[in-house]
């Protein structure tokens, strides 16, 4: 079995090749400029691929993303029509994303941007009250296997939870408030702290606009772990400086990595994180990859 | 029914004067200067009472802390014999316990400094691989109120969990491995993120000494929310200098409010807060101390 690994921002090789090495010893992970046969390369290994990323394999049976998203994939022009794409789908990722979800609602809730700054001037200054969870409503933007982690988690640290769907859940978690899409303004409107963990697609690029914004309950923050086409980043930034919005999470972006010019840097009311929300072990994809070319139709 | 507020920290008064008089209008609550008749006092509401808090009421039938703490209270020289002292003890504080340490635990995990660091220099650098919550082993010292509810918030993020606990518990929860005071070195062997909610007793003042420190495996956390009485600091700051500690959360300190010119304001791998792990909400005070006079054996 032959794969290919390529990315046009992480070296996929270098960071996979050891582990499929160790894992899948049956399986060669090649770099693109180490194929001699590009006919016999079975699959594609990658997270976001150039243009031609998929052009020179005649014969692939299957393309794998390296972590849980595969917009970039699907919006691919060279990927073959009638190919499987696969992500990493674990429990591991969903409460990898839980953590980091709950981190940034504490980040927001107990004010921990003001004890950071403190710490730099030495002093000691304790906001009080207003820290029961039961009184900052969280609000999940997609309650797919993602959105589940984190309502689990959060469910557990004691906030009130309400998931936003397309689709009624199939197994609904007892505990958490399910929204349908009839119902956003509703959702919106409960929700002090929004999660939003959606795909991209053509029907969420763009959602998270200035009209949405304004839906939300005045104070409320925004945890944005989705994809950066989902935001009016410009939208985000009035929002804020109206006070409307009372801070913001962000690890996604339009542009990534993040132009060093752009006002999300210095936002003092902003947390800019390098898209790392949830990052599957390299031994997880490894093993993830192998099971799944062995269940793959004989070529 | 009359009760005094008097803390040598806080201003009890006016933090719980306007909840009182909404929550229980028929308790008068009053500063040590306002009380005509001392005979007449019927509790005291404080945190850390001066040393002569209590002396002036002889009749007092209560006595009230504000926090989930009664050290300071049971170490009072004025505190007289016989009269019972009641904590605040609600499931929502040791909710808010959970939520706080949790927000430690992804910030030693996830290297969060790393990012708040990057971000003041805009710039975008990840850390990728290690953050399966699986791989980092959660000992949580102290499995009472707070640790219990600490140890379902982390079991609901994936994190192994385990705790300390003189006593066996009444009621185990499921998934956590605990050990008793004989196996106290193999509890710190197996533990990556040390939590420590114990309450300060003289069992356990000074008990985070060198010795303890050493024997948690080399590049552990600690996250610590019990009493600064608990912690020899000298001793965690030679543990995080040699690297045998890879950071610190510090929420009590032996000194409150840490003095200016404390190391620890300025360590780069120590993140200081000023005593704000579990807060109650006033309302939820008020309406313990209520309820729990009612059940007080008539004067």
């Amino acid at each position: 079995m032959i794969g290919v690994a390529t990315c046009s921002r992480l070296d996929i090789m270098e960071l996979f090749g050891p582990v499929f090495a160790r894992i899948a010893p049956g399986i060669e992970l090649r770099p693109p400029g180490g194929v001699t046969r590009p006919e016999e390369v079975d699959f594609v290994l990658t997270f976001l691929p150039d243009a031609e990323a998929f052009r020179p394999y005649p014969a692939l049976r299957a393309i794998f993303s390296v972590g849980a998203g595969t917009d970039a994939i699907l919006a691919c022009p060279s990927r073959p029509d009638g190919v499987p794409v696969f992500r990493v789908e674990e429990p591991d990722q969903a409460q990898q994303m839980a953590g980091f979800a709950a981190f940034h609602v504490l980040w927001h809730h107990r004010g921990m941007a003001h004890y950071v700054a403190c710490q730099r001037k030495a002093h000691w200054q304790r906001n009080l009250g207003g820290f029961t969870p039961r009184a900052r409503r969280i609000g999940i933007l997609g309650m797919g296997h993602m959105g589940q982690g984190i309502a689990r988690g959060l469910l557990a640290l004691g906030y009130p939870v309400a998931g936003y769907a397309r689709r009624p859940p199939a197994a609904p978690i007892e505990g958490v408030a399910y929204f349908a899409e009839a119902a956003r303004d509703d959702f919106l409107a409960r929700t002090d702290i929004l999660i939003n963990v959606l795909p991209l697609t053509p029907e969420t690029e763009g959602l998270i606009d200035a009209a949405f914004l304004a839906k939300l309950p005045a104070g409320a923050a925004l945890i944005h772990l989705g994809r950066g086409g989902h935001l009016d980043e410009d939208a985000l930034l009035s929002a804020l400086e109206s006070g409307h919005l009372s801070g913001a999470s962000l690890d996604v972006f339009r542009t990534e990595p993040l132009p060093r010019d752009h006002p999300f840097w210095s936002h003092p009311r902003i947390l800019v994180t390098p898209h790392v929300a949830s990052v599957p072990e390299f031994e997880d994809v490894a093993r993830s990859v192998r099971d799944r070319l062995e269940t793959l139709p004989e070529r």
